[in-house]
Parts: C-alpha cells; sequence; structure tokens
C-alpha cells in the first residue's frame, strides 16, 4: 500500500495552502502517497479558487479552528500563526501515533507562531519538542545534490572552530543513514574541505590536516565509500552531475550557495522568486519530516502564481522514505 | 573594422591547439574579431586532423620553435613549455606594441614552463611582468555571472582578516570598471555579506556591520548602484537571473562555488569534464587579457573531444572590451 502522507497547509496568510492545492492537483502524487492535508476546508477552497485548480482527492483533517477564511492574505495575524502551529503539532501526533507513515510541510512565518504565544522559531524546533530529540541535523536537497552541513548558524570564524574531526564523522554517518532511506545502498560521500583547493597541503589553511583528513581515514576505514577532502569549488559541481550522492559541507554558505544557484530562479523583470526547487528535511527525529526550503512569500500570496515544484519534490522525498522504513 | 585578436595555442600537449581550432571552425568569430593565432603551424595542423576540422582561416603568428611536432600529448616536457610561454609572450608583446586589440589565451601547464626555465606561476605573473603591473584582480564570468573576489590564495581564516572597508571599495570599483569595458554602462554591483545571512545584524559576527556596510555607504555616496550586504546564498542565485550585473565576493570559495555549479559539467560515467563555461579575466593590465578558466586537461588531449565553449566565450568577452576601447 501506497505511504500515507500528513501535509500541513502551513500559514494560511501564505502561498502554503495553494502550493498544497497546487501539487494534490497533479496526478503523479496520488502515484506516490495517500495525502491527508491537515488544516482547514474553508482555507483550501479559497486556496483552490486562488489557484484555478481542483484536485481530484483533498482529504483534510481539520484542526478545529474557526473564522480562518477572515485571514488577509500577507499579514502576520496570530491567528493565521495559530493555525499554521495547529497544523503541524497536528501532523506530528498524526505520525507519532503511527496513523500517518510521514509528513511533509508548508511554510509557516515565525512573527505569527509567536503572536499566537508558541515560542519557537521554526518547524525544526516545534518537531524536536513534541518529539523529545535531541541530536538532529538538517539536510538539503534537490533532484541532483544532498548536502549536510558541519555547522549552520555561527560565524563564519566560529564555523572554522567547528571543523572537527568526530563531528563530520557524525554528519557524515547521518548523511549516508538519510541516503539508504532514499533508496541509496551504498552512498557516495563527497566531503569538503574548508579552504580554498582544500588548503593546497597546508598552503592555506590547517583544517584539513588536522582535522578532516583524520576523519575521512576514519570513517573509510569504518567501510563507508567516502573522498576527500574535494576542493570546495569542485565538490558541488561534481556531485551535481552524479559523482556523489551526498555532499558533507564545511559550513552554512559552503552547502547553500550551489543549492541556491541551481534550484532557486528569480523573475528577471519583476524580481520576484518564480522556481524554487529544494527541500529540508530533519534527520534524527523518530518521524519522517520533509520541509519546502523557501518561504511564505507573503508577497505574492493569494495571486495564483507560487511555484508548487519544492512541494512536490518534498511529497517525492518523503514517499521514498516512508516507503524504505516499511 | 573587427577589433583584431591575439590567441594563444597554450601547452601542445594539452587541449589547447584543439580547442583554437575547434573555436575557429565557428563561423560567428569572424564575425567578432580578427584572428591571430600565436603559435605553431604545424601544431595547428596536427589539431585540426585531431578535432577533425578544417577553420576557414587560419592566421598563425609563428614563434620559431622547431620541432614541435614531436611533443606527445599529454606529457610535461620542456620544450613544450617553451612553446606555451613563447605564445603568452609573444602576444602581450604585440598587444603592447598595438599590432593586437587584445589577447585570448588557451591553457598552459605551470610544470612544463618551469621545466623550461621560466619562474612563473601561470598566465597572470606572465602579464604581470612583461606589462610592468603591480595593482591587478581577477574577475570570473561566464553569461550569467560576473564575479570579483576580496580574497583569493588565502586561508578561510585569513580572508575572514581580509575583510576591508578599504578593499572592498577598490574592487568593487575595479568591477564596475570591467561592466563598462563589457558595455553595461551603470551596472548594477551586489555586495555579498560574509556571514550566513549576512550576519543576520550581528548575530552571526560583525563583518557585515564594521566593514561592508560602511563600504556600501561609502560606494552609493559616491554614485555606484550598489546593494549589500547580499546574504552570500541568495546573492549569486539573484545574479544568475539577471538582478545583478556584477558580485563581489568575500573570499575564494564564496565566488567560485557558484561559478562552477553551474558552469562546471562532468561525464557522469566517465567523471571526465565534459563542459566548462567560463572565463577568467585579468583587470588592471594596460592590455586586455581574457583567458579560459580550465586547464590543458592532459588526460583527453588529440582524442578530439575538449569543447571550445569556453573560449569561445572567451573570445566574445575580448572583443566586446576590444570593441569599446576603441
Amino acid at each position: 500500500m501506497k505511504p500515507r502522507l500528513a501535509i500541513t497547509m502551513g500559514d494560511p496568510a501564505g502561498i502554503g495552502p495553494e502550493i498544497v492545492v497546487k501539487a494534490l492537483a497533479q496526478e503523479r502524487v496520488y502515484e506516490q502517497c495517500r495525502p491527508l492535508v491537515v488544516g482547514d476546508e474553508g482555507v483550501l477552497r479559497r486556496a483552490c479558487r486562488a489557484a484555478g485548480v481542483q484536485p481530484k482527492q483533498l482529504e483534510v483533517y481539520d484542526i478545529g479552528l474557526p473564522g480562518l477564511e477572515q485571514v488577509r492574505y500577507g499579514e502576520v495575524s496570530a491567528l493565521a500563526g495559530e493555525a499554521a502551529f495547529r497544523s503541524v503539532r497536528t501532523a506530528i501526533e498524526l505520525a507519532m501515533r503511527g496513523e500517518v507513515d510521514g509528513t511533509v510541510t508548508a511554510p509557516l512565518n515565525k512573527e505569527a507562531i509567536h503572536l499566537a504565544g508558541h515560542p519557537f522559531d521554526g518547524h525544526t524546533e516545534i518537531y524536536a519538542h513534541y518529539t523529545g530529540s535531541e541530536k538532529y541535523a538538517m539536510l538539503l536537497a534537490d533532484e541532483f545534490l544532498r548536502v549536510i552541513h558541519v555547522s549552520t548558524h555561527v560565524s563564519l570564524r566560529q564555523a572554522c572552530d567547528r571543523v572537527k574531526r568526530e563531528r563530520i564523522i557524525d554528519v557524515t554517518r547521518l548523511m549516508v543513514d538519510a541516503c539508504r532511506q532514499f533508496g541509496i545502498e551504498e552512498p557516495r560521500i563527497g566531503i569538503a574541505g574548508l579552504n580554498p583547493h582544500a588548503g593546497e597541503n597546508g598552503l592555506f589553511g590547517h583544517e584539513e590536516q588536522q582535522e578532516i583528513i583524520p576523519a575521512v581515514s576514519e570513517l573509510q576505514a569504518m567501510g563507508y565509500r567516502v573522498t576527500g577532502p574535494v576542493p570546495p569549488d569542485t565538490l558541488f559541481a561534481k556531485a551535481r552531475c552524479g559523482q556523489f550522492d551526498g555532499c558533507v559541507a564545511m559550513y552554512h554558505d559552503q552547502g547553500h550557495i550551489p543549492f541556491k544557484v541551481v534550484g532557486f530562479q528569480w523573475d528577471s523583470l519583476t524580481g520576484r522568486m518564480k522556481s524554487v526547487q529544494g527541500v529540508n528535511i530533519t534527520l534524527g527525529l523518530p518521524i519522517i519530516r520533509v520541509s519546502v526550503d523557501h518561504g511564505t512569500a507573503f508577497d505574492i500570496a493569494g495571486q495564483g502564481i507560487a511555484s508548487a515544484d519544492a512541494l512536490l519534490l518534498s511529497i517525492d522525498y518523503a514517499a521514498r522514505m516512508a516507503a524504505r522504513r516499511g
């Protein structure tokens, strides 16, 4: 049987409900999973009108919050924040009880969540709290590139300090586990250097010799198919062309730059984002969680022009992971 | 009259001669310039046979070095190094004397140059020496992206130290000058942050507040169309989609990663590079110098499979710059 996936509608003032109904209007979604939208029927009907689509099936798990049709597009509000929060919490509960096989999330607005009285900075923190998880990591993925990060939200100087043998080994193993969940049994992992040309034998920095090379050797001795340190400016280009199944980035932008330069498209006339390919997978949770890697896009909400590409890819990843977990 | 461009043949053991004759077999080259190949007639005839092409015109400025047909593909040698070196020095002399309007270089091998007794690490150093230039900077460009770097070959920790207001202003002005030479009169320049999310108001690092923001303000006060600091993971994606004509990268990989992930293509079966889009322009010289941004590719030399894409783009950039300089 196809996996059952809970899909949250996101903040009703943003593009979340619109991309959900657009995705569910695609036939191929039903070949991959049985979707259950967690949210509000009125909001989703409004999104169908805005998007000009009508999904063949639209099964909704109601969050029981009245008055959501009143939420205005593009406005931060406590009511919209409460709706987004309840959708996520409900999806987590459904997954923890085994009523769904995985969860997929549409974007929420941090400020609205705070206005609604919930002290979380984003999806990841909500998931960690309600599943009782302490060790987790963020993986960015599109169709060609999968990247995990040694560090994320710290200064570049601090990121240099965080390049440590043990941490590199930990995140590489998380990446290998994730690849297996995607159906890649013996993943080839490329580990980036920190410095230009991966340090060119100590000429430009010593982190490669002191931390990264020992980590690579240890991982190889454990039987993992890892290569590195690869010069940062060729690793992601090579991975994109199929030489690696996953990449380990040493810091936030090393992994985010190649990812976004390939996956994000802006319209050159309006300056608006027109397509985003990219999903964000939280590893280390007891349940499956895949999210789009873009925001609520309040500036274009309700106009029917948002792209559902990233949500379709999120559903695809979640369905593959759920099928493997069985 | 169309500009006269000297095109060096590069190291005869590499793919240089092959990509030169392949490029000159394209009709559009003659619409842009009058090409003069600096090298050896026998080597170029051999390259035509290997590539299976015959340029309509092939005007050669001979470097006067006998025996070059004996050079074996894929082998580092003093003879091949001498040939590559003389081609470059001759092209520089032709440009300094005004006999050509610009120069375009095919790849050379550093080791071969050293074997031939010339103590230079690459084209840039040869150009700096023979043109008597002290201040110069490297600009990477393809059809969509143009990037200049605040620092290049230093460790990432040192790169953080090099992020200084004055240097940012200098390289931004070089980029603006370059864009004008490409025919973009009022270029829009995006200046990257150093830290993730451009520091998020000091949360992840202070270089934005202390150095980058003051540089941006000063440049704006001078009348330049600059924006920044832009989060590093969106700047290059936006530039690629047409929002900026040029980018200022704070360190080597920040600029090289987006450039290569878009422009470099490897064959996923053989692991060989199959296409490279990208040119390297040396700014700050008295003459025009544009180069392909790839190497001699000794592993595929003589097989007729090298791509001339980057050389064609180099010729295009050099011709545009020469036409503007008049």
